[in-house]
């Protein structure tokens, strides 16, 4: 899990830098990532169901195998929104920069921080790391809402700017995406060390 | 997680007439249900971890579990999804209805009938039916890219129309979504009768 906890990383992190710097190459080799982490995804599922059917694990055991179950899933989604990234930063390669990418990299950073500190309380199976990740989510929320209205205005204003305007909104979604799963790893650690579901308030 | 699955369709159709109406009376009762998607998930997955952990179960008793621990997360986000395309139908409730709204009932309807598919492929343990499900996104994808070409062109057009655009291409993304969504139920629905996994090109 861990390794494609990292693996999901470096392709976000690149989709970003293929979209700022204009590196269609770069963009391209996020995109032929896909198939590993699918890979990654059904091999974590596997020895998940082999563990269940072969050790019959109880207590925190049974709930890291249930959890696992699920933190493949969401770091898979995270792995196809980093190539959605990186698809928009092809389909856009050929235009101008709209100035609105000041906030992108800001957005994209404060995400990143939450997956990194998700996988890192995953690791530690500390509680409290998790609980920080699920209060993050916030933020980067609120950077979604700021880019949404200033790429809308942006467009009100020069029909020219839509379909980058478009895409960049299409991006800003799919980090605020990524940080949702780095916030359901974080409520799958807190249940895997605490027992209780934290998720919907609960807990 | 039938029940789950019903009131989440209810909830799908319900935001898109709320959507396509302008009923805002319609849209806050929708988002008003979240909190019992919520809670059905919540149930759903506390059932599974304690049939894992008192019963042991084996062969297609587990997949069933373990599907089911992915289940409940679809149907949990695919309720989402319906509490998002009511916000956005509530977001712009007070505009003219753009002509576009004509793809998008069709694409609703698509959706909505892979996701019925899904949970009677899961009712009835039929594989047959689960993968007609998984051949069907094709043609709520191509909708998605439809929607997606004909709004940035009118935006393009008429500037006025930003605002509302960027609305139906997000309710076209929701829709997309949730027929991805109702991909990954029948793919479950497979995994549990036939004990491969065709995720990926897999099986």
């Amino acid at each position: 899990i861990l390794k494609m906890g990292g693996f999901v990383q470096a392709m976000t992190e690149r989709a970003m830098i293929s979209l700022i710097e204009h590196d269609a190459t770069l963009a391209k080799a996020v995109i032929a990532q896909e198939p590993e982490v699918n890979n990654l995804e059904l091999s974590i599922d596997d020895q998940c169901m082999r563990l269940l059917a072969l050790r019959q694990p109880a207590a925190s055991d049974l709930r890291f195998i249930a959890v696992s179950l699920k933190i493949s899933t969401d770091l898979e989604r995270m792995g196809d929104l980093a190539v959605n990234i990186a698809q928009r930063a092809l389909g856009i390669n050929h235009e101008a920069p709209l100035k609105t990418y000041i906030d992108l990299p800001k957005m994209a950073e404060e995400t990143q921080k939450m997956v990194s500190m998700a996988l890192n309380a995953l690791l530690k199976r500390d509680a409290e790391e998790a609980k920080t990740v699920c209060e993050s989510d916030d933020i980067v929320d609120a950077f979604y809402k700021k880019v949404y209205l200033d790429v809308i205005a942006l467009m009100q204003k020069d029909p020219s700017a839509v379909s980058r305007g478009v895409a960049l909104i299409s991006v800003s979604r799919h980090l605020e995406r990524i940080a949702d799963h780095a916030t359901n790893i974080a409520e799958s650690v807190i249940f895997m060390v605490k027992g209780t579901d934290i998720r919907h308030g609960g807990g």
